[in-house]
């Protein structure tokens, strides 16, 4: 396995180990929870972590988002995508497989995980249109973010921050809404263990990331431009 | 368009859309909202990230009494003014209209949405007077922390964090006095989707930001000078 | 009035202002407030973006404990210190003053503002022992942060990141103890508005801080000698 | 007494008195505690904060297992192992004799201090599998962490960043399971002043930690090897 794959593996296992593990083990904890605040949190520096563990190797995609919207920007050759999309897929996988051992530790089921949904399986109970215009506005500006932070124009070293702290502010705004995907690897590691309603709304969590992260590639390339 | 102010368009839209959408969507969400603590992290972090993604091509204000801070403290050229702010103007707007979206999703009203207010409007009762102090004062050091962590004298590419991290403490001090504006982009595009009282109000959220942001930089002009 | 003078004037208006006026504003505020840790979060905002702001023009002292720990680990001169100590002071003051015109706003009473205390004016209970031990090492730890993260063999840039935190931290331990001072000019600026009880308690938060201050000095020449 | 070793001392010191002590003091405050999340943010920011300020001197592991992940990365020689792991075991056990004094100044019992524990200890009734899985895996990406943010291809002076909050982050997950250790030091530090039942458990926060440091090094000479 090339080195970067085997990064992307393991970033994605910790973006779905310490973002959804957080949101099961300790959000609702009696008392002293960590509620939505803290969970925004740890979605936001598993990235921050993996961006200076293992940017220099694979860049930190952690996202299949992420690797389409950098390829539509421009940063990354097309027939990179297949290896990096399987190694997150697997990674988050993985991470929801080693969550499901400890979370059961204490007899508790797994009941809904922490999988993404919207209508009566939204957290707020936010409809379809809200939830699609929701994560594809925020997985437009994750990326968006993404690609200016990373420009050699942009300060160097502080990318790995301003990423990662983004995708908290993501989370701030939206877990209510649709329990926050924008990251198809991280939806579909809790909807297979989940199955029924969670892979039925799959697709919404698989598309809008998508097209927002494609139309952020474009937008980009307008601010990056020559002329100002 | 000229790149900047498709910069600042959509960087005041992100300053909206995650500022304002956290404060309505998970603020109060039950047993575990992000609360005001959530709310000022999210408008803070709307102005990293962007300071990071759009700050080479605009400089990242997202906010008319920065711009006008950044003239009266002889950074920005006069002629710049008009183009920054509308471009602030509409790109908040913007993100009010998709927020209007977002929220309503599940059937609730807007009620007051994230309006700015003083007196039975201030989410706290405190009056006018607190409410023009408290802006000026906030929006006063708020310049001075962008005049100064920008200077060349400064540590390059932290001021993206200074800044937004200071937007936080803003809001950490003031949302039970005001909801915090120290931007009358943010104030103006929730008090047009609100009417009423929220536009008699609007004044003193255009009034104090501003006469803060001119005391700053003439201030500012104090600490830069040659001689220590 | 010499330039660093005034940035000390301004930054220990801020610390007061934004630390000090969140625990009274915020901490406590109906279902939504920001609690001790929002309160610890802006003391730590205040020292950060201060430092990034004046920390050119001034060192960003903010504290005469810092200020006399850095004379006593043999990095300001002892004739710097009146002028920094009775800046940070007035600066103290002036913002507490500013903080009463705001608090008072709404009907409410100051009550006891922000002072430190120990027994039974402390948060939690905690006698005089445990007050000054808690101030000594938690003054001795911000020190020895202070001196090491400004040493040239530390990372260039990142001290204000490193001591704005290390001023969370430090309240995020100690609020339920002593309300947390480790700065005597926070304090001075919360007991004369309160008057009787906190100003015959200010004495361990003048003398707990400096001699924690000092022996950090001390301790840090140790660690910082050519021998390794 | 070498310089390293008394850096070492000084910060797991540090570690333990501010991660132990906020989650003694502050974590379960009435009304306005910081919860797991402020006891997360604290035991972060001890590492952040030490980083910047010793890092010089010692690398501030503040750690066994971080000391041994480092020797199995290559990193760090054998015969500066006993040094470490003593200075490191030493240091928390004088923190936690302060946070005795402290805790003990109002009244409390020390109760069950912070040890940590599984079973009918764990916080959230997790069994040993649980228990250990979380700890093994937590340390061994603590430790990826760790080695990549500190190789010479990451960007400089940001590891102290990443590191301390990849803590955070790891608190933020497993508070509830074990109340989270990764760290034998400061496991020592609170099981000694308990006695009984924390002792008895002590050899799972000693084994599970170091097992996974010793893979996370192994893993990362994959990860930074020559081809890609």
């Amino acid at each position: 396995m090339k080195k970067k794959y085997l990064a992307e593996f393991l970033g994605t296992f910790w973006l779905v180990f310490g973002g959804c593990g957080s949101a099961m083990l300790s959000a609702a904890f009696p008392a002293v929870g960590i509620g939505l605040l803290g969970v925004s949190l740890a979605f936001g520096l598993t990235v921050l972590s993996m961006a200076y563990a293992v940017g220099s190797v694979s860049g930190a995609h952690l996202n299949p988002a992420v690797s389409i919207g950098l390829w539509a920007g421009g940063r990354l050759d097309a027939d990179q995508l297949p290896g990096y999309i399987i190694s997150q897929i697997a990674g988050g996988l993985l991470g929801a497989a080693t969550l499901f051992v400890i979370v059961t530790g204490n007899g508790s089921s797994i009941a809904d995980f922490a999988a993404n949904g919207y209508g009566t399986h939204s957290p707020g109970g936010y409809n379809m249109v809200s939830a699609f215009v929701t994560e594809l506005t925020l997985t437009f500006f994750f990326l968006l973010i993404i690609l200016g932070a990373t420009r050699v124009e942009a300060p160097s070293g502080f990318a790995g921050i301003a990423i990662g702290l983004a995708l908290t502010l993501i989370h701030l705004i939206s877990i209510p809404v649709t329990n926050t995907s924008v990251n198809p690897a991280r939806s579909i590691s809790q909807a297979l263990f989940v199955g029924g309603w969670a892979i039925q709304q799959l697709w919404l969590f698989i598309a809008a990331p998508i097209a927002g992260a494609i139309l952020a590639g474009l937008v980009h390339k307008l601010l990056a431009g020559q002329n100002r």
